[in-house]
């Protein structure tokens, strides 16, 4: 059994009956809280603790390249991909600036852009190469490769883990990743690529049309070799992706709990959940992208998530943007009174 | 004309264009902060600057009760109206914890509970009456006492604009009050008394189905007395929910902005935007309630919610747990990047 098949962590089942208990003894009307509720009583379980607390936040962001686009499938040019490395590093990117609003450590990781970068501040090095290979026309990556990647996203979540987080969250950036991961969902889940590809960055109907051809042809070219999910991550990619999928497998296996930003976070923390038993029990749902892949992702996980605001951005964006939801949550959990504590009536 | 139907201040619109022209030009494909962008920029606009803030917060919360509850419209006693204000003022109730949360000022208004209430800190006596009258066989109130329950919140909106608040919050408490609104907002819109009841703080669906004929009974009797806006909330009450009309007409004039809460806080809300023009622009919506009538006045305002998670609490509790979004939209405006400074590719 290698490392990222070993199941994750356990939830503590009596704290979280005792925490679904104390929601129901609060002063408001059961259930009234809605979400709110299921986020309290989730953490109390993760943590094992009856005042869950959300302080201490990291973030990564991996970055790579994506041989793909070769076939013109963004519309955005490739370069945008180094470019928006340092845009994080300098603090300019939305990432960086809710990274800050959260006090979060923000760590980049550069696994892989097309454009070598110099050494920046804030970003780690772990290059599995300059971008995948065109999934068109071969595989994305070697065996040894993936596995590199899937390593990569292990050694961040340890990071985390060492740096006593409360929350991982994990964003992406590589132009070209919503075709990559509309490839990925489809052979994972055997559904019909049109239904999954959308705009990305903003390609226009033509664009679109032109990216699920794309996708169709390279999935009947990887039809025979796409056997299991470890080798599907390996024929389409990407190496961010796929780091992804090792941080949050990783994460789940050292009780620590991971918000998923949109559609190609969800991407990756469905393959998670397809590698290694129990992870999906550790993941928060951050919004529904517009990017309509997603829908289709998220019913696969059975995840119902806090935002539907129309975001679309990556980055760990909205997973960020929405820890003040979860903080909001737990401080309902940890501090209203009980209808007892407080003297008032409770239902007739 | 008298106050409340004096028009609302207007929205910068000059401001409004830069702010959507600097939305587009910061690092990110153009629209994919979804609702975030819009967000920054009605702030922009109501705030007449390029760096819209978001840290003072003010919050109100008008409690009453409502002599409908002789009709058996609640889960819950009406005695917990009052001892719910006493939870606010020690801080266990939701909107107390939130309020700490955002270091928000919370002033609690007495306009008139059921069981009188000793002195308590944070808490402002403007009782018009000992709840309002059973308005199944009378008008819930006179004109003067309507007149009373609008001045009110328009004392409250002043205090709000004096503390130098960035944004107003109206909550509201009253045991039956979600029969009084939906009674209002039937009134109102016209539409069939069925699609817009619902459980309120948790009827069965017997109690549901009483608290429709209940309503359509009193609205039968009301029909001809109910010529405007301002007849219907004399005719129905409350006097929570019209401190927050004329808290919200108030706020528009003096260019302050409102977070909405749920059903009850959308249906003060419409009320406002009938009796005064422009109103509306200065309304932000929190979220969308699972009381089933909330959609139908949220349409009738064209409004589109941040979250929709199944709260439906009150107290203003959505609106205060959406504040956090609504900062991070602010930072993200006014911290991000363009193209330009951060030497990023644009579109191809």
């Amino acid at each position: 059994m290698t490392w990222f098949t070993t199941p994750a962590a356990g939830l503590n089942a009596d704290i979280q009956n005792q925490a679904t208990q104390h929601q129901a003894i609060l002063t408001k009307p059961a259930g009234s809280l809605g979400q709110l509720e299921n986020i309290a009583i989730q953490f109390a379980a993760m943590q094992s603790s009856n005042t869950p607390k959300l302080n201490n936040i990291y973030i990564a962001v991996f970055a790579a390249d994506h041989g793909v686009m070769d076939e013109n499938v963004s519309a955005f040019p490739q370069a945008v991909t180094a470019e928006m490395v340092r845009n994080f590093s300098r603090g300019g990117a939305a990432i960086s600036v809710l990274a800050k609003q959260l006090k979060a450590t923000l760590d980049v990781v550069d696994m892989g852009t097309a454009n070598e970068l110099e050494t920046l501040p804030g970003v780690l090095s772990m290059r599995v190469a300059s971008a995948t290979h065109n999934f068109c026309t071969q595989a994305a990556m070697s065996a040894a490769q993936c596995y590199q990647a899937l390593e990569a996203g292990k050694v961040i979540a340890e990071k985390a883990k060492q740096n006593e987080a409360d929350i991982f969250i994990g964003g992406e950036m590589g132009i070209g990743n919503t075709t990559t991961s509309a490839a990925l969902a489809s052979a994972l889940l055997q559904q019909p690529v049109a239904g999954i590809v959308g705009p990305g960055t903003g390609l226009d109907d033509k664009g679109i049309q032109h990216k699920i051809e794309i996708i169709e042809k390279a999935l009947a070219y990887h039809k025979k070799a796409n056997t299991e999910p470890l080798k599907i991550l390996e024929n389409l990619g990407g190496f961010e992706i796929i780091a992804l999928v090792g941080a949050y497998i990783r994460a789940a296996q050292l009780g620590l709990p991971c918000v998923i930003d949109g559609f190609i976070a969800s991407v990756a923390a469905l393959f998670a959940t397809h590698l290694s038993k129990g992870v999906e029990q550790w993941f928060v749902y951050s919004h529904q992208s517009a990017e309509p892949g997603h829908r289709i992702v998220l019913q696969a996980l059975k995840a119902t998530p806090l935002l539907n605001i129309g975001m679309r951005l990556g980055e760990g964006s909205a997973a960020a943007s929405v820890v003040c939801l979860l903080k909001n949550a737990l401080a309902l959990h940890n501090n209203m009174a009980t209808f007892e504590q407080a003297g008032v009536s409770d239902k007739s």
